[in-house]
């Protein structure tokens, strides 16, 4: 009772709360390091030891559910790793195996910073295929595509440069963005863009736009061709460099989403584009492989910083991407994984049918990716995150997603990791715990909120 | 004989030369891409396209390298890399089929940030054997050491802070560093260091000192114990970091170095110092497998900004080491690993003594690692490694491994990647190349120096 009395507090206060943890931390941590230093002979004016950098980024959110989803007793519906069941262990068994068998010398020596290049040409075959015109010399293999966003944010981001982003976006772009200072933008993609976005453009000056045009995480949503090529347009006349990541492009369940911004740019607007790709979801993201295309005046800018930050991908991941796209493995694997995350998508949306509509829950429906993303109005998802795995059911809540405003009755469900099963017995406990919220909050706004605010 | 004459240019000018190529890439690339703006409509103060951080690195020397390396009639004496006959093949072929056998579903997974923790158990383990009194807790595994160095320069340093380096040292740290706007002090680290040590650190402020105790790179020296302990008594009472790098340390031919920095500290030393070790050279680079440990309040700023960087090193490689070391096959290869590299040394110490001694020549002989270091009084070795490449071998100059006033009369020789053969007919070419560099520069001389300075 005494959880719930101060979970109502959080609601009531309607401000963050779980998550205040993450800054809390933070300055628990400088303070303890200052504390160690009391006794001992000092400077004058002893420099602070960390660096600008580390004092702007928080905890990120997503780490903080990795450890609530290590109990057992919470169903989760918040992370966005793929299932092992969509991932071809067999294939990449098999992948592993050339790899260490026929150039175990390669596998396990040192590769070059863009690299292997054998991947790299079949990876850009693969776009050839979809309407990229691309050559390898334009691509980098990258630790994830994690790092290409972190690259491309050291290449061309200094602090207080601005930064667009989507209202909301991936939180892990975010906090690249926000390590090296950049001052956030929060724009708008819905249908065609704001009336203004030319006006932002000009008084902003932004560096870069990052945009998430297909099944965005967290929102889903699939970004139009007007829009599309409104902001290749934009940045052509306007210099700013366009960040595409398709990370999720692939995981169409039914048709595939509009050619990237990549295939719709003129020669000229190319010449802004970035684009990112992942293997992670479509192949396997314990091999922390993604590859990104860029101008290449640029692009040897962003090998040069790879190589100071890790040199180059793990080249046994490398070798086994390539033995398993060589195999032509990956596009029955597709075909399969585009039907698994259809079928969980609509285990997802039944359960919602059956469970949620008698809560003010709603949501759209997704056509491809990972998510889905939901509003419950008059409830603050974060303040409830803490009542919901008391229910057994984790979900992201929408505030870590925007860079400025954000929206708290907005929340993440992901129908990728849970067995269909799950994803029911989940669905079913967040039901449950929206039904006590809502009356909580309803019995807590008539009578206790005054005495709950003094308490 | 033009390219003789321009090669003597070089030496007389005293000056970069070859490697000025990586500045003119740099400004060649920046002006290419100002030129493509030409004619576009543009905005009054269109802001720069790169980042100080760009524009503060220089294509790394290494990188040029590595493309000379290609050319199959240069004999290469440059590279750090393993020999492939150095690496166990079967065994980490077993530890992989065992990672992918065992445990797919997490081979082929994410992971968390800090790393594979029944691999970091291990790690600790055996570091405890060497004396070294470490919990998991305070470790993370990083995508190789290079981003271990580069994670502890972003958390540390903000631009104009001050680095202390030795002089010379491992020029991929010089990078990072320099990545992040670091003032870089260079501090000889011979014998008990200089006198002066602690007034240069009162003066400096110094955020971290990046050292390479044993057989470092490029020198193969050891340090003392004595400066070793100095330096940690500094670290407490001036509260500096002290970056001990330990990427060689294995590595040694008949007796282990002394105990590392971590091993020496006393429980409030310990607060100062951060170790690495990495897998790239007792194991195999391919799987960009490092580990680090820092006191807990830093390393958890450390995590954070590795999982912004490229949320955790491939997984795949994690439970690939770990399966090996599990196995225990990592003793019995270290055995074979040294016993190789003394022999690699062995026979490029042979060649030296049979081809150099009438050349001005001059090496200590190192007790582990990879690498001879050299001087060559009256060449520049940076102006020389044109000439030596036609001659058909390849060395590092000594210039890229100054943060600043470097001895251009130094060169590093690798005994690590080429065969006891091909180091035998690297070292002939080499001591042609000395003859002919030196008849040159004797005749240049006396007779042509103002022609070819007005040339």
């Amino acid at each position: 009772m005494a959880v719930l009395l101060i979970f109502l507090c959080f609601c009531v206060d309607g401000k963050r709360h779980l998550f205040m943890g993450r800054d809390d931390v933070l300055l628990d941590t400088v303070s303890a390091g200052q504390r160690l230093e009391e006794g001992l002979p000092k400077l004058s004016a002893n420099p602070p030891r960390y660096s600008n950098a580390t004092r702007r980024v928080q905890t990120s959110a997503i780490r903080e559910l990795f450890a609530l989803l290590a109990r057992p007793d919470v169903m989760s519906l918040a992370g966005g790793f793929p299932s092992a069941a969509a991932l071809d262990l067999d294939g990449l068994r098999e992948a592993t195996k050339r790899a260490t068998a026929r150039s175990p010398a390669l596998a396990f020596q040192y590769g070059n910073s863009e690299g292997y290049l054998p991947l790299r040409e079949l990876i850009v075959q693969r776009a050839r295929e979809t309407g990229i015109r691309l050559d390898a010399a334009q691509t980098v293999i990258t630790t994830g595509s994690q790092q290409a966003l972190d690259l491309v944010s050291r290449v061309l981001v200094d602090p207080g440069d601005r930064v667009l982003v989507e209202s909301p976006t991936y939180l892990g772009a975010l906090q690249a963005f926000r390590f090296q200072g950049a001052d956030l933008i929060s724009v708008s993609t819905d249908n065609e863009g704001p009336d203004d976005l030319e006006e932002i453009i000009v008084r902003q000056r932004p560096k870069l736009f990052y945009l998430i045009p297909n099944f965005s995480n967290p929102t889903g949503a699939v970004m139009s061709v007007r829009l599309r090529k409104r902001i290749l347009s934009l940045a052509k006349i306007h210099h700013f460099h366009v960040v595409e990541d398709n990370a999720y492009g692939e995981l169409y369940f039914n048709e595939p989403p509009p050619p990237s911004l990549l295939a719709l740019a003129t020669e000229e607007e190319r010449e802004w584009v970035i684009h990112l790709s992942s293997f992670s979801k479509i192949l396997a993201p314990g091999l922390r492989l993604a590859w990104m295309s860029a101008p290449v005046e640029l692009l040897r800018h962003i090998v040069v910083a790879k190589q100071l930050s890790d040199t180059h991908a793990s080249t046994l991941a490398q070798l086994t991407a390539f033995h398993y796209l060589n195999a032509g493995s990956l596009e029955p694997a597709l075909s399969r994984i585009r039907h698994f995350y259809r079928n969980q998508a609509l285990a997802m949306r039944r359960a919602i049918d059956a469970e949620l509509t008698d809560t003010s829950f709603r949501t759209a429906w997704p056509e491809g990716g990972m998510f889905f993303w939901a509003r419950v109005p008059g409830i603050d998802t974060s303040a409830m995150l803490e009542h919901a795995v008391g229910c057994g059911v984790a979900y992201v809540p929408g505030e870590p997603f925007y860079a400025s405003k954000p929206d708290f009755t907005r929340l993440r469900l992901s129908f990728a990791s849970a067995s269909v099963e799950e994803i029911g017995v989940g669905i079913r406990r967040l039901a449950q715990c929206l039904h006590s919220a809502h009356e909580m909050s309803a019995e807590h706004e008539v009578t206790t909120e005054p005495s709950l605010r003094t308490a």
